[in-house]
């Protein structure tokens, strides 16, 4: 079980630090990504490199990231061309911190016309050791 | 009290709610901002974009951002200049979700080299009205 | 006149080297700013944080930044918010270097879908002094 | 021969113009990308994103991006991870736009402490055909 150097300066409960901590991901990743060119040709790495660089990040459990490829077109001339926008960004993240785990999610909703981030589930964990990452 | 139009996709209490939106913001600000150009002009302004932006956003009760003026350095040759980095900023964020107020904090830690994000406050609200944010 | 102490690592042109400069700083500010919040509140700052920051950077004698502002809506509800899309932003910038000053601009092409960047004029300037940033 | 849908909105040569073309991407990559988690894991698809998308882009002829692997430092406690920083990023283009041809790089100057975009080379190309890109 890792030690949590910055422990002190939480005062809260551990699931509402697993929220937190799934929270900051998401949030992040859609600011960092969103603007990036997406091609088919790279969309598969795009997913990868968002997948593998917040698995590294604190008390990440697990991640998934999909872009939508039905919202890719092709490219009609020599500008065009599309960046990632929030209608086709999906991502699912487990967060796990001391006795909580989250999942959390990242989804557009086409009623609200916006890219949701939500707390799906929040589960308590028997053991209570901490997932620091899973590298 | 504003109705929450996505309240179904939610599966959490009101304080796991008020630092989820927290987290959200915190990790957004971080990843949009980190890279801009920051000068002693623009320094004040670039403050209040984060500030009245995030303002803007479901749930943010209030923000304040501030952008570490002894981190601003002069101009030493035409190629001089710096971008924001983790070092700089400083955010402090009160999210208000149902009968719950979060208060948390974006600050640089030097022990840890990181710009650590943490919730600094979990309170109960009375009322229990939601804050949909301030304008 | 300001030294320039990378010229060695340049093979081009004056005005190679401003049109090229320019069109750093327009790639730039778009991949920057793409996906930032933008409010009724905040787009002024956002403006002049776009500008005052460009203007700190290598050989830009001037700069112009705008929002429009007929592309932002009202908030309809909590979730509804604004992010800087490329529909929105219209940059002209002026770079200066030795003999030759361009003028670039980015600006929605609504026939070509695409926010175009561009150079409008490139011509000879007299003295052949170097603009290193207005600062 | 592709037809350039935007030839009348530019006044310039076709070399200033194939170095504009090249600072547009360069500034991009570096503003998009930069603040990025980077680890050992996700180095290699990082690099692929930015190539991959780059090459999309108008009058790009080829593109290399190589992220510095001495830079990577392992994971020391949970919260530690690296994001790219202009240190760490070397990219080297090739635009083409009609008779001429421009190599641009991005490379950490460690002299100028700068991540400096230049021109390396311009070119005439005989056949005056123009790139539109690579697909």
């Amino acid at each position: 079980m890792a030690k949590d150097k910055a422990k002190e300066l939480f005062n809260c409960t551990d699931s509402e630090r697993a929220v937190f901590e799934a929270g900051i991901k998401l949030g992040g990743i859609y600011h960092q990504f969103i603007g990036a060119t997406v091609t088919p040709e790279n969309v598969a790495h795009l997913e990868k490199v968002i997948e593998e660089g917040a698995r590294y990040q604190p008390f990440v459990e697990s991640i998934e990231a999909h872009v939508d490829r039905t919202e890719l077109r092709g490219k009609s001339d020599a500008y065009d061309y599309q960046t990632i926008t929030g209608k086709m960004l999906r991502v699912r993240i487990v967060t796990h911190y001391g006795t909580a785990r989250a999942v959390c999610e990242l989804k557009w909703q086409s009623d609200l016309h916006y890219p949701l981030m939500y707390v799906k589930e929040v589960t308590k964990v028997k053991n209570g050791s901490t997932t620091v990452n899973k590298k």
